[in-house]
């Protein structure tokens, strides 16, 4: 059981020094700008360092050749962890967030969720404001990390359609795991950089500009202010679509294109799809706001664009609150928040090439009918998938539904009517942010939930970033037996 | 192209001379009551028996070996044509229905729906409310014909679980269909006749009885009165539990009982699991109402049970506003309407099975996972299941869902609530019949509706009880390519 356990031991050890850096740098910036909170960073930093030296001196050990197993608790374990540590400078600091408080709003940001339960966040220190971004450009690395390398090697939700070379978890294929890693790393950092440098060029100030930088690449949607993005114009705005979608592109994609850029590296199935998805609807809710007189065309536009861009990649900034704009736009967005961003992206919800994969198999469904003795293959993005993956990333709609229905009926008992239930569990389980309705929609806040609410919640989130099984398997006695 | 439409033309002439015959009986009825509506059904009568004659004598073929393909529009088109001659005695009546309202509570009537645009229904003459209630039973009758005989022969939401050898058309195998369909005609009938003298000996007028154990075996729903169930005490909502549940159940396996009556017969998955659920939620929902304190406890159990067991078996009954009881009671009864009765039942919604052949897959991925070189087989009912059948099965409720999107977001463009929009649609696809919401929850009325709406939700009946696919191939142009 050690052995078993030692290596998952050391690997989240060496994560809480990272997060103890970060803290590190927070108190820095909180040093410089004489903010309050410094000490707070300090001490946190102090007790989740002193946890991750012992826990990788613990955890040291020679062999380092992961099985699947290990990579299910390791993952899980992971975001648990660093969603916990992340909380402790909110718990810490001078605002007395409850305990259930701070670790909602660290797992809402290290799953780039961004559903909030601060209010007048606008009036909260900077390296507080800091510290809640710097959670999401954190989580926003490590789900598209996780989803270029583990799941891959996992059997869940069909995510290994993605399967290449570099998802096997022994030593001899370290190197090209680090070259990987060091690759996306790199990538990254541009996107963001390039996303400051475009907001604070577009006349945000710096500070905001490197926060939603941050929030925006890893399609998070935390945002300084209470208004979100309403206080931006439209180029702001247009900036943010473009790297919001940006996020939700699969980043082995951008990794290709900036080895060799050309237009045959984007050509991707799933990159269209979403993009195509993308086009239809905000041209569609842009017609019915024109058409209902509320927006003249360009505004329309841009809100319209805006708004449903950042739900699908599952963002969840608003430049304002589309529940008012009539009962198509609130429809509209609730069935977009199911949709996601493409795989290996920093996005959730279900995911573009799930939808995909279920239109080819319905289409050979079809096939058959017409031709019973025809043998057709099912391709996908010019390679053949087997039933079995299919099956899987089917498998996990439905169980996405499931977990969906479960959560409404628990959240639903402690008294909350059906669309708070409904789309609060949504738009966790998706890690979009906001929800529809008075309480949890864009103008509302989560902390008006019970506290049994946000802890579900946070279950939900992290459910939700890990695709369910990686967690849910954990919870069943056949992982345990052997 | 003739000699594809043929024996299509043949049986819909048939089924047109049937529902002819059924006019007649009411029309005699109506003689003997002294029914102003009299005419109204000689009427219908003559100009479906015209329609029927002619297509039974234009359609006649030696040539009897029916293709999938032909089976497809076959089923399709059957089912529309009833619903239009269903229709011809309302829209003549004199009431002065609009062709719209006519239409619609045709389908929702031989879809065994339920949902009514009829006010006051207690005021309808009685030869109307039995050709209402006689839509429904030869709905119910329709349906299971068609998923015994012709869906497990169709690649359709993994009905061909359900295949077995009088699932071949062919003449050859036309004395067993023959056969088969004698014997669930016996059983339909035996149960709708035990189902109505419960009715009578309960305290149910004759006239009263008849109508409901009409739509009690169809799990259809119409009732005779405006209070639905609600005028009827303890013991007449018992009865009508038991009756729900049994027309919620397999046929196949209720006519093999009949032949040999022995527990070993009983014993059918689908059914357990089915019975578990219902146990289940009717606990969970009587707890809660007594814990709340607005029912004593028989009376929870009581009305808890009749109103769950109605939605899960997608009847539609209510005894009462459940939308009144409390958030969870609200968020219940959306939930367990997608669920649905067994395969092979009066019943409509996703089906029993494909919520266990969905658990039983993620149960083998985990199982996969621990043991990665195990070779696990999927068993259902004792028999070992394809990977074909449980992709189809998965994908139906894939499908299921993105009609359900759809559907809404059309309702909702016509000015419609979300929660309006998505019940109506959902309890439309299900055949269950009240959504939720002031307009189509179970004290509404579907009148209130946009006629627009009325036709969507007519197709979207149509869907569901076809399970989606039978109808959906017929809008693909690969099926009428060759």
């Amino acid at each position: 059981m050690l052995k078993f356990l030692r290596p998952i031991i050391y690997v989240c050890g060496i994560l809480m020094l990272i997060m103890a850096g970060l803290m590190l740098s927070v108190a820095l910036f909180a040093w410089i700008r004489q903010d309050p909170e410094m000490s707070v960073f300090l001490i946190s930093a102090g007790l989740v360092s002193a946890l991750g030296l012992i826990m990788v001196i613990g955890g040291r050990t020679q062999h380092f050749h992961l099985i699947a197993r290990q990579l299910y608790l390791l993952t899980s374990l992971s975001w648990v962890m660093m969603s916990l540590a992340g909380a402790l400078p909110l718990f810490f600091s001078h605002f007395e967030l409850t305990f259930v408080n701070a670790v909602f709003e660290a797992v809402s940001g290290i799953t780039t969720t961004g559903s909030t339960i601060l209010v007048k966040i606008e009036t909260l220190p900077p390296s507080l404001l800091l510290w809640r971004s710097l959670l999401q450009w954190l989580g926003g690395l490590g789900v598209v990390g996780m989803a270029v390398s583990i799941l891959p090697f996992l059997r869940v939700g069909g995510m290994r359609l993605f399967h290449t070379e570099s998802s096997d978890w022994s030593d001899k294929s370290m190197p090209r795991i680090q070259t990987l890693a060091r690759m996306l790393l790199g990538t990254y950092l541009t996107i963001s950089l390039a996303c400051m440098l475009s907001y604070w060029w577009a006349g945000m100030s710096l500070f905001d500009a490197i926060n939603h930088a941050m929030s925006t690449v890893s399609t998070g949607g935390y945002a300084t202010d209470d208004r979100s993005m309403g206080r931006f114009d439209a180029p702001v705005l247009w900036i943010s679509i473009a790297f919001m979608l940006l996020g939700a592109m699969p980043f082995t994609m951008l990794i290709g294109f900036a080895r060799r850029p050309s237009l045959a590296a984007l050509n991707n199935q799933q990159v269209k799809g979403l993009l195509l998805i993308v086009a239809a609807v905000s041209l569609a809710l842009t017609a019915y706001l024109i058409e209902q007189g509320s927006h003249a065309p360009f505004d329309a536009l841009t809100h319209a664009t805006f708004n449903l861009v950042s739900v699908i990649t599952t963002t969840g900034y608003a430049s304002g609150d589309y529940t008012l704009w009539g009962a198509f736009s609130v429809a509209l967005f609730f069935v977009v928040m199911f949709i996601g961003g493409c795989s290996g992206s920093t996005s959730g919800g279900m995911k573009v090439f799930r939808f995909q994969l279920s239109y080819l198999f319905l289409r050979s469904q079809v096939r058959k009918l017409v031709h019973p003795n025809g043998i057709f293959v099912t391709q996908y993005n010019g390679k053949p998938v087997s039933d079995d993956i299919i099956l899987s990333a089917i498998a996990f709609s439905f169980l996405f539904f499931l977990c969906l229905a479960g959560f409404t009926l628990l959240l639903s008992m402690m008294g909350l009517d059906l669309v708070t239930s409904l789309t609060a569990t949504a738009t966790a389980l998706t890690n979009v942010g906001p929800g529809l309705g008075p309480i949890v929609g864009p103008a509302g806040n989560f902390a008006g939930l019970p506290d049994a609410a946000k802890w579900l919640l946070s279950f939900a989130m992290l459910l939700g970033r890990l695709e369910l099984l990686t967690m849910m398997v954990l919870f069943t006695p056949m992982f345990w037996r052997s």
